[in-house]
């Protein structure tokens, strides 16, 4: 098929490299406003071309959209207007509800697949782009119903070439799990990194006392701002109750601190400690597709 | 040197280890009131006998100690109380004011120092402690002063066969500092694993939606309760502040969320990217000594 990736950074690169490996993607054409970003993807040869939205989208079989979800549904709409009667479009943004809602009334929703490939790293921009970022990890497909089965056919292609295990999942219920689940990771760790900075002046106590808990926990705070900030917003209402749920634990967690209750701290992270089992889930879930390939 | 452990744990296993394959140690006696812990580690060979502490201490060269640091007190003082006139004693835990504190006044001071080898794994136990484990991580010497010229001598002997950078800093500051820069990731990290758990009853939603992001800042609430509890206690005032300053930061960002305030949103991110300087220094520092092994 021939496919037009728009943005082409960390997700968008990507999704390029494993749909040639795979030969989903015959031709790859790129859209890409940065133009740095532009030339480097062209360079390292993630994309054949790149070319503006109109002529990229008219002459493509597949489109996929892997921008921030500020500009998704401007883009998405233009991307519907101008496709082919047998061009599929898929979006893979981090938020699902504005932009169900958004192609709800559009024409050629049959054509379009709202999905959300849940993979990432901290870096961003075409040279963060890699095979097998997506392998073995979790993609949610919103409203599979609206979607013609032809588009289903052709986005089960795509997320079979990214080796993802696809599950349907409601927009409302998408947007409000991982505004537990992975935004607020996100934020906690953003805002332990600001409030170690703003204490910490003179950044090598940091460097000499920080372990590797630190450096784990903290990771996330070098994550793209550009590609955050949006996600925030548009999740802003299920991310803001987390918060205060988040906020409301660590309260407690001071008060008893303050008390010297040492019994009912030891409680609250031996609850804690059945994340272990969660984790080792994850864990299992990759080393299983591991063993199975070999 | 015939050395004695207290604590076989993650810590004092790790040291074991170590101690030995450097030639520190020439025979290692263990003290662990948890007799399965003192099983296990007889049985893996970290030391080569366990024994009552009396028994243990009057016939060692050295002492480690490596247990909760709300037993250290007693245990040291204890230890101390028992130490031959050439016996050095290290105690290792994550807080020092206390520690230094409680000793000040003992007719042996001369003979103790007080360390802080950082470094550990969520993971606890005799069967955590592994070889290496301090590698290239800072140790902190509180008081060097109070020590004795052979004191430190040991010490060194002991924290390079560690392959550990010592620095020194007074037990205040350094109780301030690892409040942030340790401790406070710890409770971040528990805290939000409580949160997520509070919430996702069902812990298949978890385990679909969590990416490698959440799996890595969530992973210290799988630590030892039963090690940071006393932690906690030790440093309640400083980890107390360190959180007041965390939850505040957080109430700001949900503040600017609730308006979405995007602008906002994105200088905060922006400026928590600064630890990425921070978090590269400590990936160099690993890289270099070990482009210098090679």
């Amino acid at each position: 098929m021939k496919t037009t990736i728009i943005g082409l950074g960390l997700i968008g690169g990507s999704i390029a490299i494993d749909l040639r490996k795979g030969g989903v993607a015959t031709r790859l054409l790129g859209v890409e406003l940065n133009e740095a970003h532009a030339k480097r993807a062209l360079a390292i040869g993630l994309v054949d071309e790149v070319l503006p939205l109109e002529e990229a989208v008219r002459q493509s079989d597949l489109v996929i959209t892997a921008i921030p979800v500020n500009s998704i549904r401007t883009i998405l709409l233009k991307v519907l207007d101008l496709a082919g009667d047998n061009t599929i479009v898929i979006d893979t943004g981090s938020t699902k509800s504005q932009i169900c809602k958004a192609v709800q009334q559009h024409g050629k929703r049959a054509q379009f697949v709202a999905a959300h490939p849940i993979a990432g790293t901290e870096n961003s921009g075409p040279d963060a782009a890699f095979s097998g970022l997506f392998r073995n990890k979790t993609n949610i497909i919103c409203e599979p119903e609206s979607s013609s089965a032809k588009a289903i056919e052709v986005a089960d292609l795509v997320f079979s070439a990214l080796e993802m295990r696809t599950i349907h999942m409601d927009p409302v219920e998408h947007d409000k799990h991982v505004a537990y689940v992975s935004h607020l990771s996100h934020v906690s760790s953003f805002l332990l990194g600001r409030t170690v900075l703003d204490i910490e002046q003179d950044e090598k106590n940091i460097f000499n006392l920080a372990g590797s808990g630190f450096a784990s926990t903290v990771r996330l705070a070098k994550s793209s701002p550009d590609m955050w900030a949006p996600i925030f917003e548009q999740n802003a209402e299920y991310l803001s109750q987390a918060l205060l749920e988040y906020i409301m634990h660590l309260q407690k967690f001071q008060y008893y601190l303050m008390k010297r209750d040492v019994k009912e701290l030891h409680r609250i992270m031996t609850d804690a400690n059945r994340i272990r089992k969660v984790l080792e889930g994850i864990e299992l879930k990759q080393q299983t597709k591991q063993l199975i390939e070999k």
